[in-house]
């Protein structure tokens, strides 16, 4: 189905691809408006700069107008029903390329998308530019402190295959695709197990749903500021060419994408996605046994494992999404916040003069870095399997001893509980002490217990504190909770609606959700937040050290013992500093 | 101070060494008893051997007497005080070397460790010994799935220095200590401030206080494994040599350690510990802009950090230890848990079998592993910025908006709130939005934010499930919060008391807190634990894969700016592979 923006319509319209034939095509009645498209995105940005009313304010600041950068920020749903139009937030260059640092606060363009045109301006406050000192990120300009080279090497080149857009590595095969909309999207996992000898799948599709970015400041010119970033801007669209050997290792390869421009042609990304073995120097097994009198074992397998990466830059911020599997049966999902904070200008140059709620902390002389959140959900589409899975909690329950015979008085046993429908599933993680675990009930290991996968949050999970009726949660209402589940259904793809732009929270995981649906034994999805609360810190200016976030899906009974056990331990490449102090 | 235990009694020797004279001598009078030494563990195994009763009970079971071996366990305390002793568990070789999953159910063996002899004996039922296939895990007798070779190069040789006990690397220095209770210890922590050009202290000391290991099964043979393997068993003594290439890569440096033998001579484990730099193909901060005209810009610094590791292999488990010190001023703990599970011989071969409680999941025919906690507890003293220092939750609090001029309804903000004393700083992490944050609140950078670093927890916090009430609970206070924080006090080492053996809970941090001590604008030390709830799987078996848990210090307005803003980029080392596909 193609989504297109064309006189202030959205047409739906659905093409047999095989006979190259429009099948239907219906005009889009609801709320909300699809994502921006990059052509619009560049139009918009320039039209202030010839804008009389724009040019004055500039001018009345002292600031040079080919300084000036703007950028389009999508305006959110607060009640009234807007057209399809994004306010710009403008930045200044002069002496630096890190615009992002130097606002223009207090001015507002509003710019209708369908007209491309400014249909509202407000010069409505002055407040100080941040100086540029400081701000500047590139190399050119800075000192250096030393670390030695070091880099990744291959003597046999890399372990993996790619097939078209297959990719087969160790005891993992899995397809590699990419979305405008999500970026990478991993489908059709499958891993092999050598005590059955064949492969056994363990994950339809899993990709980023939607990325929402709350920001916490009420007042005139930011309390619109709550980005759906994949809905609205296309995480995937935003996705840029990595760098080799800094963005990805010296063994990595490189996969470009594509996507469909405003004119249907396709639009290359080169090195959009890379691929490649880690080695961290960690462990993938190990035991040491000295119980054994007169022999010393030592068995260590070092871990090495398959990471795709990209790279997704929305505006001021990079988000380093990572896909890791495990020869032990892992997947890892991660994701590094980067890039640069959305800071606000500010009359401050010192906290001693901050009286009133200023919404954010203090990072430099006249900038704010105003208090957000980022929340990614995932949509993880697991098959333990087969495709007829159930999401169960493994309950941690204390039982008091009531045997007289035994000395202790209190032990912890496992309930497992069953999800029977959506409203049974979703929860806050941690609220008590459980094991979440899709499993397979219709398949069992060889001893009798369920086959299943556990998925083990990374990072601390962080659901929303918005308050339930703000229309920014009513939109980003999957937040509410850390993991939902819901029964597979071809239509419900983006966790905030498909039309996220100016939605009105009627098309969410939560609307969904009210129907209670049945998810015992059936396709199930699960919907997991990677959240970060963020109060910026000094440290995250004037570019951020990347913060991470992720989950662990492990295999829970899945094989019949330690996948892992049999794996080859390659000749080690010797290295001439390897060698004890002492000796 | 030396602890001797001597003719059934504990003698504290302090010990003037510069005059190599004895300043005090003092008999133990309270409860606990001192950590087993290697010498005593080595004869009491080999007692059973020899012991009539014994020999019979192998000889019953249609054993060979040659390929038993037993392994001493500490007993704990349940109510009674008890002689210095421990319980014997006895395991079956034949046809393996993983003894651990050949356990002797049924016969109880205790020693008298004063006089070193058999002091009680059962042989209680008769369970069937689990069978030695698919326990191996050496890797002659088994097959293989392969990953192609990876190492790691660094032309110009590794970048730290080792001046002594000081580690020098890029922006940091410490001290690296070993300690044969605690294992690695590091102290005096300085990072580098390139703004300030002067060292800044971060870390006064930090090591594993203890580590807890309790397991849920009330039955006879099992109510008491309990463990206490840093004070009991030593977590420094159980640390064994790495094996280079596979437990640290080949551009570590590895040093060796030593601790006091029982006749006080100096012994040595090579290469216990390893230092090397780790380059995973991660990006310690990027960005890339586009949204300036004409120009395109892309900045990536790859991470390259420090790490100091160490094994400490406590009879079945093998803990693998390390310290990891980011560029960006984070310090990283992480642990990782390998080796054989404790496993129950059971006459069930399927779960079908299983009508009452098992406390555990059936593994393997015969094999049983046993629910259980892991409870590693940090002790963490940190000096931000110089000694006196506060403990700070940043409460993230939702507000609602008042102000008629806002379309929002609510946004959150920080609350910060200093813990006083003790009772105020106590917590289960998780329970609410906060960040956990030292500040030195007699410090502030030059913008007038207090200076401070944030724990982050890396894994699921865990804490106890056991009833207060409940002995190993009483001893393991400390698993009732995730973090705690006092007041510097020489004698507070060990979170669950200096005589962990047999201690009845009197010394432990709970007590010591119960004087609720202030704790602001003090020299404080935080207890971080790092918390399991550990439901084994049948991946686990027989060798499991390394699960991993941790948590990170990371500045928070500590610095000025980001630190590392002003790191080299090290010429890129060029690899042939290094291409895209499509070009």
């Amino acid at each position: 189905m193609a989504i297109i923006r064309h006189h202030n319509q959205t047409n739906e319209i659905t093409v047999d691809l095989s006979t190259a034939a429009v099948i239907s095509d219906r005009v889009y009645a609801g709320f909300g408006y699809p994502s921006l498209s990059d052509m619009e995105v560049t139009t918009a940005m320039g039209l202030p700069l010839t804008y009389p009313p724009f040019v004055m304010s500039v001018s009345k600041r002292g600031l040079k107008l080919d300084q000036v950068v703007c950028q389009p920020y999508t305006v959110g749903w607060f009640g009234v029903q807007g057209k399809r139009e994004v306010r710009l937030a403008c930045f200044y260059l002069e002496g630096t390329v890190n615009m992002h640092a130097r606002p223009l606060e207090g001015i507002s363009v509003v710019v209708d998308l369908e007209k491309m045109q400014i249909s509202e301006y407000f010069d409505r406050v002055r407040v100080p530019v941040p100086k540029a000192d400081g701000t500047e990120y590139r190399p050119s300009t800075v000192g250096a402190t030393t670390v030695n080279r070091i880099t990744v090497v291959q003597p046999d080149g890399p372990g993996f295959k790619i097939d078209g857009h297959i990719i087969r590595w160790a005891n993992w095969n899995f397809h590699l695709g990419f979305d405008v909309r999500a970026g990478v999207v991993i489908s059709l996992a499958s891993i092999f197990d050598v005590q059955k000898q064949e492969f056994r799948r363990v994950l339809y599709k899993a990709y980023v749903s939607e990325l929402f970015v709350p920001y916490m400041d009420p007042t005139e010119e930011w309390y619109y500021k709550t980005f759906f970033d994949a809905g609205e801007f296309g995480f995937g669209l935003c996705t840029l060419p990595l760098e080799p050997l800094r963005d990805c290792p010296a063994n990595a390869v490189f996969i470009d994408a594509f996507y469909a421009g405003q004119d249907g042609k396709p639009i290359r990304i080169s090195n959009a996605l890379c691929v490649f073995e880690r080695y961290a120097g960690d462990v993938m097994w190990r035991h040491t046994e000295i119980g054994i009198p007169g022999e010393f074992i030592r068995e260590v397998r070092p871990e090495v494992t398959l990471v795709v990466r990209m790279v997704s830059t929305v505006g001021n911020y990079d988000y380093i999404v990572d896909w890791e599997f495990k020869q032990s049966g892992s997947i890892e999902a991660k994701v590094g916040l980067s890039g640069v904070l959305e800071v606000k200008g500010t009359a401050y140059t010192h906290t001693d003069q901050i009286k009133e709620e200023a919404f954010g902390t203090l990072l430099a002389e006249n900038t704010l870095g105003i208090y957000h959140d980022h929340f990614l959900s995932y949509h993880i589409d697991l098959d333990i399997d087969g495709e007829a899975n159930s999401f169960v909690k493994n309950k941690l329950v204390t039982k008091r001893v009531k045997d007289n015979n035994s000395l202790r008085k209190s032990y912890w046993t496992v309930e497992k509980v069953t999800a029977r429908t959506e409203s049974e599933a979703k929860i806050k993680v941690g609220a008590e002490a459980a094991e979440l675990v899709v499993v397979n009930p219709n398949k069992k290991t060889k001893l009798g217990n369920p086959i299943g996968y556990r998925l083990i949050p990374r990072s601390p999970p962080a659901s929303s504190l918005l308050s339930d009726d703000d229309y920014p949660q009513i939109r980003g209402a999957f937040t509410k909770y850390d993991l939902w589940v819901t029964p597979y259904n071809n239509s419900e793809k983006w966790v905030a609606g498909l039309y996220a732009d100016q939605s009105r929270g009627d098309h969410t995981i939560a609307t969904w959700s009210e129907r209670d649906r049945e998810i015992e034994n059936k396709d199930i999805v699960l919907w997991y937040t990677v959240g970060f609360h963020h109060v910026p810190s000094q440290e995250d200016f004037p570019v951020m050290p990347t913060l991470s976030g992720g989950f662990e899906l492990r295999p829970t009974n899945f094989f019949e013992a330690n996948p892992v056990l049999k794996t080859s331990v390659p000749t080690p490449v010797n290295w001439p500093n390897c060698t004890s102090l002492h000796k």
